[in-house]
């Protein structure tokens, strides 16, 4: 099809959107390992995990068969507020690299969450308020992910009760205000009003948090109030079926106008992006119908896929919550102050570590700074302003359009573009005035981390 | 036709999108008053103009005839990337205020600007590189215009030096980072490097700025740098000209559905906004094809169009720019302090005023606490944060639906949504802490302004 053919955005209409949640466990013949009761290191069921989740996410959570989960009426409405997102074409970007790629985004950032997550908050407060729940508890670091589940829980009028890393709350008052315009309530963690906060707090006066200390708070608070579960914004299996929606609605657009990608390409910290940008494609690489080229991004600075382990490990620095097979570099790995704050996670999904290591993707990590000179590039001709997360994906989609230049190959490169960088000018601050560093551990470092894996056979 | 058969969002296609600006000066009878020479109170000529704006422009300005511009290919292409924005139906609105009337919103604030600028700044950018100008200057308080100015740049790779009042300079940092992120130079105003900037910071050396001060330091770089030339976002009738694309699209997504408005809403501070919007219903009104109800919203704080002199009026504090007829409050007339950075000015584009003066359209002004409270009530249901000069509008929109609800009347009500508010959140968190106060000013107040009015006649 040529050129003129295809739009800059290509947009579903309302009947054209999935009305079902791809799973691809189902087509998985390796299922992604069990999370395991750290006390008995068996897998956990659904009665241990039903007193922290929501029962219809436990289901999803331990559910490897079913491949299409119908999405409810209610949840699709929610969607038809700011969902389809655009797949666009970056013809701007394409001319000003002088490629002969053909390079299309899949942009989440249209909507006030900035990003991605607001597929799987408002699927995630849908269930807990169809259990009757009073509400939901959760951590937040960078603020996206509180974010966008106070938007879902205003939605359906259900209460919020975010514990935000301290040096978060202080440093970002915008992304608390919006958590707050939005009706939760937001709580510097660690925080007097739980039992883990105070310990902490005794223990070391001064800390600024951690998401590991945020969560346990978060799950805590959840445990011990009646009407309360804990929700969580990426990693598991349930956030990555709901947001299976990113990638259905990519392939719908891209069938809609013949387009088959030769290589799709996402940043990974969590895993909820890519593999819900990866979830149909994957779906016919792991049945043999089609061939797609997989790439995850990370920083190199916090490189689970490329320089991690594939084991069980903690998945919160606490140690309270399950245990988790991934590619991880230890529950207690912190990487070295960098700018995108939703790829510091230590651990990588179950589901994509399994691909990862059946050889069904590939993996690459890359420096801060060259992310920040692809996302001004990008900026410049496309319009958007990217998050520094998203960045990463931009980066490997521009050195893979450079090497079409080189070769005259008319590849064709879909990326995720997972959202806007309103709340990371302090980033792109240091960027302009050159006082931005690259940071990648030594092995000796990773291997300090690596010697106090959990040891489980 | 029945609720179910209109989408959430009404997206045009490429093929459906306006191709040409309408010009509402052709269908007006009282043509908008001619800009003044402020020496010898004539009008301005275009070779006077021309020092000062493009060529293309000056011939916008003053076209009183032209009804329809061909909008040029380029921006056409550029309008491609953000544009169409969404007409969104508010479902989700309409259930929650339990009101009769169908309620429509036309959305800009899907684009990095954050806002409405941009369709008029990629047309003035578009301009003066098709003259083989350099670059532009220009002023900004709030920082979306200048925003959305460095993005038209940087795309047509043109220079782009922007005077930010300096108290905004020093609070948005993170506006100005996504300037330089665009590649414009951004300089606190009043700065060393203009001779009225020296006088001024002589006189005043403590002063923060104000924008009459960074319109002069603006003008006086343009003026004296070969190949550079000023431009403004809002108040002028070509700016009006290219913001009617927002009013043309809405017209098409309506007409696509066969839905006829009863009344059109916008928030109004220099107009550009409003302009755009309404100008082809008023097109049809002035030409006695349909009737509507045009209604301009504006502060309290900053009443013009309600309080304020139909009259000759300096557009600038420093009193350098041509005289405007306008509905104004004076150019000393400073509001309270308000968080409605984008409605603080003084005057009404000409073309507004006159139209308002002739009973084409009625005007309202609403009071800031009210506005905020009807911005948090459309966020917690539609999922958008307004900006505070949005929700001008929102709130409205929400006391015209309430009638309906009386009245059982089934009114059909549009709305201009200008843009996102997360560069307003310092505001949204004075309102979340019951610190925001309102502030009318007193008709004596107004009339030490208004007696200082230039005496023309």
């Amino acid at each position: 099809m040529s050129n003129q053919e295809i739009p800059y955005k290509i947009y579903l209409t309302e009947s054209e959107m999935p009305t079902t949640w791809y799973n691809v466990r189902a087509d998985m013949k390796n299922k992604p390992a069990p999370l395991l009761n750290p006390g008995t290191l068996q897998p956990m069921t659904a009665e241990e995990l039903s007193g922290v989740f929501c029962d219809e996410l436990v289901k999803q959570e331990l559910d490897n068969e079913t491949r299409h989960y119908p999405i409810p009426q209610e949840i699709l409405d929610f969607y038809k507020m700011y969902r389809p997102s655009p797949l666009v074409r970056a013809y701007c970007l394409e001319k000003k690299l002088g490629t002969p790629a053909k390079i299309y985004y899949k942009f989440e950032g249209n909507n006030t969450s900035g990003s991605h997550k607001l597929n799987s908050a408002i699927a995630q407060a849908y269930y807990a308020k169809k259990q009757g729940l009073k509400g939901v508890t959760t951590e937040t670091g960078a603020g996206q992910w509180g974010t966008a589940l106070s938007m879902a829980c205003s939605y359906f009028e259900l209460d919020c009760k975010v514990f935000m890393v301290k040096v978060s709350y202080e440093q970002k008052p915008f992304r608390r205000e919006v958590m707050r315009t939005y009706g939760a309530s937001v709580t510097p963690s660690p925080s007097m009003e739980t039992e883990v906060g105070r310990r902490i707090l005794a223990a070391h006066p001064g800390t600024t948090g951690s998401l590991g200390c945020a969560i346990s708070e978060a799950v805590e608070v959840a445990v011990s109030n009646p009407g309360y579960r804990y929700v969580l914004g990426s990693v598991l299996n349930q956030v990555l079926l709901h947001q299976s929606v990113i990638g259905l609605e990519t392939k719908a657009a891209l069938d809609k106008y013949g387009i088959k990608p030769d290589m799709i390409i996402g940043c990974a910290g969590g895993g909820s992006n890519l593999g819900g940008l990866i979830a149909p494609f994957m779906g016919e690489k792991l049945r043999g119908e089609a061939d797609y080229q997989i790439i995850a991004v990370e920083p190199a600075s916090c490189p689970s896929f490329t320089r991690g382990k594939y084991a069980y490990d903690f998945c919160d620095t606490g140690m309270v919550c399950p245990l988790a097979k991934m590619y991880t570099l230890g529950s207690d790995f912190i990487p070295a102050p960098n700018h995108a704050g939703g790829l510091r996670y230590h651990g990588m999904s179950s589901i994509l570590s399994q691909l990862y290591d059946d050889g069904y993707m590939e993996a690459r990590s890359v420096t801060q700074t060259k992310v920040f000179e692809a996302a001004e590039q990008f900026a410049r001709v496309e319009g958007i302003l990217p998050a520094p997360e998203s960045a990463h994906a931009i980066r490997v989609a521009i050195d893979e359009a450079m090497k079409c230049k080189e070769t005259g190959e008319e590849k064709t490169i879909v990326f995720g573009l997972t959202g806007t960088g309103y709340f990371d000018m302090v980033a792109y601050e240091k960027f302009h005035d050159g006082l931005m560093t690259d940071y990648i551990p030594t092995d000796e470092e990773l291997a300090v981390y690596a010697a106090k894996l959990p040891k489980v056979e």
